[in-house]
C-alpha cells in the first residue's frame, strides 16, 4: 500500500442485520453464525476486487477454504441489530491469506477473528496457490 | 391500496447474493436456505414499514412464526448468483398474514412460495393477534 | 409391500434432539430447520436401504434435490426436546419421489410435510431418472 | 478422576453423518458447520451427565455461550462421511469451561478445536457461574 493511503481503503466493511435465523434460544446470535457473517463480508470484498467466486469454482475448480480460525466473542448481538462486518488482509503468501475480521455494532466490537484462508482444487481437495489477481490486489491493500 | 398505485409499491424486493454457506455438494443453493432468504427479505420489509422485530420480541414478547409453507423449486441458484427476493401480502386476518414470496435471478423465477405467518407469545407459545400497525400497513399495500 | 406387513416397516423413523443451533430468539426451533431435520431422517433411510448418497454424488454426479414442499407447523419444538423424524414413500415415478415426513415428540405431531424429490445431474443440473435401486426399494415399501 | 481410569472415560464421543445441508459447493463440509457438529456432541455429553440444557434455559434463564474458539481444519469431510465428534474437559473454573473437541473419521483427525464456554443470564446477558453440578462432574472427568 502506498504511504499515506487512508486506513479506510484497507478495511472493507459490509452491513449485516440480525434475523431470527441467526439467533438462538438464548436470544443472541448463535456463535457459529458469526463465521457465516464473516463469509458474507469477505465474499463481497472479493467481489468488489473483481474476483468472481462462482466462476472460479465452476470453471477453474478452485474453492476457498478456511484453514484455521481464532475467534473471540466479546458481546452478544441481538435480534434486529444493525451490524457491520469488516475484513482486512494481515498476511499474504502464495498459498495462504490471513484476514482479520470483526463484527461491530456502532463503536462496539462484538466479535473479532483471525482467519487463515487457502485455496483447494475442488476435485482433488489438494492445496493450490491463491489466484494471482487476488494476491496482487491484497498486497496493494495490505 | 388506492386505485392505480403501481404494482412496484405492493411488492417489496431485497437483494441476496449466494455465498458458499448457502450451497451444497450439488453446487446449488440447498433447498432449506431459500426459506432463510425469504426471512431476510420479509424482515427488511417489516423494518421498512416501521416494525422493529427485535423490540417486539424483547419488550412485548411477540414473535412471528411460520405456520405453513408451500414452496416450489423451479431452477437452481448457483454460487455467487445475484438474486432478488420479493414479498407481497396476499391475505391478512387478525391472526394470520399470508405472503407470496419469490426468489428471482433477473427475469427468471427460481423459487416461489406461499407462507402463512402468525404471531405467538414467546412465553406461552400461544397464538396472538398480529400487531395492529403491521396489519394496517399490510392492508394498505394489498 | 406384501399384504399384512406391519405399518412400522413402511415408516422410517430417526431420532433428533434439539440443540441451540436449531432454535431462535423465540425459544423454538426455527421453521427452516425442520427441513434440515427431515433431510437427516431421509438420508439415514436411504442409507439403510443401501443407497450411498456420497458415492452417488461423487462417482455418478447424481444429486437428490427437493422439487417442492408443503409444510404445516402444528406445535413448537423446544430446546433439548427429544424428537423423532419419520419418512414414508407416498408416490414413486421414474423421475419423482413423493415422501410424507413428520416431526413428532412422543405422541404429538409437531410438523408434517409432503416433499417431492427429484434427481439432477450435478454438472448440467438437468433432471434425470431416480436410481433404479432406490425406486425398487421404495416400491416395495410403499 | 481416579488414577488408572481409562482415557475413554474422559473423552466423550458422538456420531455424526455428513448430509447435504452440511456441505458446500466445494463438495466439502462448510467450515462453520463443524462448530455445529461440536455443539451436538457436547450437548449430548452434558445430557449424559444429567444436565438438561432446555430446563436450564427455560426455568433458570441460564444459557451456555461460546466465549472463544480456536479451530484448525486438517482435512475435508465429504458428503455421507461417518464422523465422530469428541469432547474432553481441559480446564474448569467457576466461570469458564475449556473443552478440547475433535472431529474424526476413523483414525484421521479432520478438525480440532479448543472452545471456551461460559454461562450467561438469558435476560441480562451478564456472565454467571457455571452450574455447580456440571462443574463437579467435569472436575471428576478431567
Amino acid at each position: 500500500m502506498s504511504a499515506g493511503a487512508p486506513d479506510a481503503q484497507r478495511v472493507f466493511s459490509w452491513p449485516q442485520r440480525v434475523y431470527y435465523q441467526h439467533t438462538d434460544a438464548g436470544g443472541m446470535v448463535y456463535h457459529a453464525n458469526f463465521l457465516n457473517f464473516m463469509e458474507c463480508a469477505r465474499s463481497e470484498w472479493f467481489q468488489s476486487l473483481g474476483l468472481d467466486l462462482g466462476r472460479l469454482a465452476r470453471e477453474d475448480h478452485v474453492v476457498f477454504v478456511v484453514h484455521s480460525a481464532q475467534i473471540a466473542y466479546h458481546k452478544p448481538a441481538l435480534l434486529n441489530d444493525a451490524l457491520a462486518v469488516t475484513a482486512r488482509a494481515v498476511r499474504i503468501s502464495p498459498a495462504r491469506l490471513v484476514l482479520e475480521q470483526k463484527v461491530v455494532r456502532g463503536d462496539e466490537a462484538l466479535v473479532s477473528a483471525e482467519l487463515t484462508l487457502a485455496c483447494v482444487d475442488a476435485r482433488s481437495h489438494g492445496l493450490i496457490a491463491l489466484p494471482v489477481a487476488i494476491r496482487k490486489k491484497m498486497e496493494e491493500l495490505k
